[in-house]
């Protein structure tokens, strides 16, 4: 699309617009710096004749879905593809906070070397114990990946998940897992459920020394009560991908020293990219030929 | 041992000296600080009665093992102890370098965010080709940890290694295995054979854009060299936890954007620290209670 601004592209949604007549649309994260978020406003100023959005992303929070599902367009997203790249990242958050690599690296970068104490403050990741929240396709690509580490690696979702490695211990109820966990990862989408999921009560029940790694949502985590544990001492560490206001980070987060904090790259490479991109594409293809796509939401299934 | 610098070691090492009858040595390189290194000049001031020195640590290119097999001493080192620990450092680095994170990290805590170009300047690991130099208890354990990512993993020892898993394709010739490379990782000892030995003929068989990671010893990669293929985008990164005159780090590294720099902490962390510390006193005791311990290093078999 070549609209400038958001009211230049609501206007050529309208009747006699150039884009008055189109049944599908393409949909990047990046087109909101120009015509900001897919909300209600948005979809509802879409043409009658859209039935279709192929949005490039596995996250699909920034879409309004109850509109979308109000007026009879699918919403499809690109699970699959992110998949590895998004598990890799985990992996290296888990590396970096456990052993500090962060501290080093930027006590190198600052001419001290070491770090004082990074021996003490570091663990190998071998016999320790993963908890993965939202045994997905990420969490599974993400334990698959960690598996070699020796790590003991337990997971809680709603329901046992059907297609779990028979290596992930499942725990129904969450407060018993957390209690065992080393670090936590999470791996939730973002819903009106799952804002602030994270909060005083789960950070508490996790064992002192613990560590959290997020390369889901920001607002998962109530940022609050993760910033008063690490500042306290509770938790020893974070490594994060995602900020509840990105790209704004939050001071406190860059004045702790035991912070690995990454600018929301978890995808954010040519090989992924194009998977995204090809997979997007190819649901809105299948719409346009055969009247359906894949990936269709759940929320607008 | 509780001599305050080298010149009181020896003489404490000295007939009449509170060393002069001991018959075993345990060793940590942190001792450099105040007594120097295990030369030629220390291992001939060891008192006659030494017959075993256990050293905790890997790699022992700072001992003269030449002194100590004319003199009759063995050489034991701490070698499994550290395989979880070193190839996780390298997994780490492997990460970092193909998806950017150490630039990504620091450009938001420059209040950047995102640096511009990281998406067309990273890849996946999945589906590229990562080298193997020198595949022995480190480098499998790496293979091992690398395998999920899906990865090719080729490598090139002297000879075939008999332990090598089968997903590891061997490549007697070293130059075809550096013309597919994507992925360099160094697991050679540093001994005066290794000296330079990645130098500029083998960083230039490698395609334009790769990248060389180095868990072993800085002296091993001829420094020179590598620069010179950084300054001139020959090679599109390193990841280092070795340098050829630790603590110091050639500024050259510092000012290159695409660099991840660790100050050699491949083994530094609690849990690990423990192995070697616990491998070392058990082949010293064994030395005392059998006359032999274990690991004896190759050079005094």
């Amino acid at each position: 699309m070549e609209s400038a601004s958001r009211d230049e592209l609501f206007q050529d949604f309208a009747p006699g617009g150039k884009y008055a007549d189109i049944v599908g649309i393409y949909h990047e994260h990046e087109s909101s710096h120009k015509i900001g978020l897919p909300d209600r406003q948005m979809v509802y100023a879409f043409p009658q004749s859209v039935k279709w959005i192929a949005h490039k992303g596995a996250g699909y929070d920034q879409f309004d879905v109850v509109a979308c599902k109000e007026r009879g367009i699918g919403l499809s997203n690109t699970p699959g593809a992110v998949n590895d790249a998004t598990a890799t990242t985990a992996v290296y958050l888990l590396i970096a906070t456990m052993r500090n690599f962060s501290i080093c690296e930027r006590s190198l970068r600052a001419g001290t070397f070491k770090p004082p104490h990074v021996e003490r403050a570091s663990h190998d990741l071998t016999g320790r114990t993963l908890g993965i929240l939202g045994l997905g396709c990420i969490g599974i690509r993400f334990a698959e990946m960690i598996r070699p580490f020796q790590m003991r690696i337990v997971y809680h979702n709603r329901r046992r998940a059907q297609d779990a490695p028979d290596y992930c211990e499942y725990f129904e109820d969450l407060e018993k897992m957390l209690r065992i966990v080393d670090v936590l990862s999470v791996h939730v989408p973002l819903t009106r459920d799952t804002v602030g999921f994270v909060g005083e009560d789960m950070i508490r029940a996790m064992k002192p020394g613990g560590i959290i790694i997020n390369t889901a949502r920001g607002k998962i985590v109530d940022e609050e009560a993760m910033l008063r544990a690490l500042e306290d001492g509770h938790l020893a560490s974070v490594g994060l991908d995602v900020f509840p206001d990105e790209p704004k980070i939050n001071p406190r987060l860059l004045q702790l020293s035991n912070t690995t904090l990454l600018p929301h790259v978890g995808t954010e490479n040519q090989d992924t990219r194009r998977k995204m991109e090809v997979k997007a594409l190819t649901n809105l293809k299948d719409f346009v030929i055969s009247g359906k796509g894949q990936n269709l939401v759940a929320e607008c299934r």
